[in-house]
């Protein structure tokens, strides 16, 4: 137990990244005790029959009581209904984060509730797979992956520390960003290619049945890669699209540009250009690859 | 050797999807004889360095001399000048085949340079990768996928049955399909997925530099993925937009409409209707799933 950081953490929302983080700060020692706190007994009854966590509670007060660290990883547009909830139990001198992918939006959501004596650091995991759940989760999710911290300049530097450690310690690496920042760079990176992939899949679920039947069975050159993304947890990117409207609708302002721009290469039959913004396209790759995030 | 199905096979290009093919010919004993044409020195090379067929030669006429069945693995606008340099070496009862993404747009290079002697059965199997070369490929490939074949109405059913034997040989199911209709189910499956990919990292690659380092290191979280597929050979996409354009330009037009319609939503804050779309696009990733193309 040499790495532990907190006595006790709470992960509130225990989906897939809760879960995840949760296993993940046990199999590293990182914390003494962890509890899990989620509004679904589904969810935990399933953890408890997984045994990943030391105590696990649909009462949300009651998850975060003398709890050194709470990080909350619900879909972002239920984080004031929790905090309500949590607010007042919160420990003087806890530190309250989360990991959702908006940050600037939700921000006013915890400072409102958030009480003077509680240090928030908000964060961002860029890690995850379509799947949902207690059960998807795994100790290595995070494992070479970045994660995004976002405090406000008031932030006490020694949370902000302990934070950033908790991340290394399930091995991540860490960056600070500013919220509006991380909202415009996640909205490229993540929010577009989701929207695209959800719209792709649904023009697919248009079609005429038969049409349909032959999709889904020739899905394996390049269709079936979106019908992967297109499977993530409905409600969170609900409230990742409504909650980082502006950011987003500027992206696919861009995309749509550059689509109508290739859309007329194909009618009017310009060989070259098509090839020049196809070759351009693997510098890109080049760099995810030397990036290792590939 | 009790899988033989003909003496001698050439491959016609022998990147990626060819040299898979020779591979897997090889690895099943499906022919006694495998030859690689292809007009680039280095392929051949590289080819004969590998040695994973039994002669490799830069001269398209020799590769297909005296062989039985000939199937052209290069991107489809190549078709006319291949066939101008190997028509009139095709042995008479020979079988002429093909790998090519598109089918109607190019079966009019093949039926006018094909001599009547010579039996013409189009396919495409449904695989690869973003990788290019005689060095990516593997012989497991197909394993599992989908191959479709395009027969005209004249075709030998004898030649079509020869065809499908050796695409379930190396592990493919087969289905036999119109030209144009295949044309279409591939529009949508693979040929505006890969347009959307190369438009979106286009779309990334026009940002200001420091964003653009942030997107590469933060790509985890979808992007990458798109990466992946915009890394696919330039010079076989860009032709199968020029000879595939009605269906994709089709498709395209569907989505954007579709597109529309969710930014729309994202704009009014219509977080109902964002949550059903969402919730439908699972449904067919149950079916890719369901139809073990995941």
């Amino acid at each position: 137990m040499t790495d532990l950081l907190f006595e006790r953490v709470a992960i509130i929302g225990i989906g897939l990244i809760g879960s995840s983080l949760a296993r993940a700060i046990r199999a590293h020692g990182l914390a003494r005790f962890v509890v899990a706190g989620d509004a679904s007994a589904d969810a935990i009854a399933t953890t408890q029959a997984l045994g990943f966590v030391d105590h696990a509670t649909t009462d949300l007060a009651e998850a975060v009581e003398n709890v050194d660290l709470v990080v909350i990883c619900t879909p972002v547009a239920t984080y004031a209904g929790i905090m309500e909830q949590i607010a007042a139990h919160l420990k003087p001198g806890a530190i309250l984060s989360d990991v959702g992918s908006v940050k600037g939006a939700i921000l006013s959501a915890l400072v409102e509730f958030c009480p003077p004596s509680v240090q928030l650091v908000p964060g961002h995991p860029i890690a995850g797979t379509e799947q949902s759940g207690p059960a998807a989760g795994f100790a290595s999710l995070f494992d070479g992956r970045w994660t995004i911290l976002t405090p406000t300049e008031h932030a006490d530097p020694l949370a902000v520390e302990r934070v950033s450690a908790l991340w290394r310690g399930v091995g991540s690496q860490v960056a600070l960003m500013d919220p509006l920042h991380h909202d415009m760079v996640l909205a490229i990176t993540s929010h577009l290619p989701h929207l695209i992939a959800y719209t792709i899949v649904g023009t697919a679920t248009d079609l005429e049945e038969t049409l349909q039947s032959e999709v889904i069975k020739y899905s394996a050159s390049g269709f079936r890669d979106f019908t992967r993304i297109a499977a993530s947890d409905p409600t969170m990117w609900r409230d990742i699209f409504l909650n980082n409207r502006d950011a987003v609708l500027d992206m696919l302002q861009r995309f749509t540009e550059d689509l109508s721009e290739l859309q007329r290469a194909i009618r009017r039959g310009e060989g070259e250009f098509l090839f020049d913004r196809f070759t351009r396209a693997r510098t890109i790759r080049r760099g995810v690859i030397d990036a290792k995030q590939a």
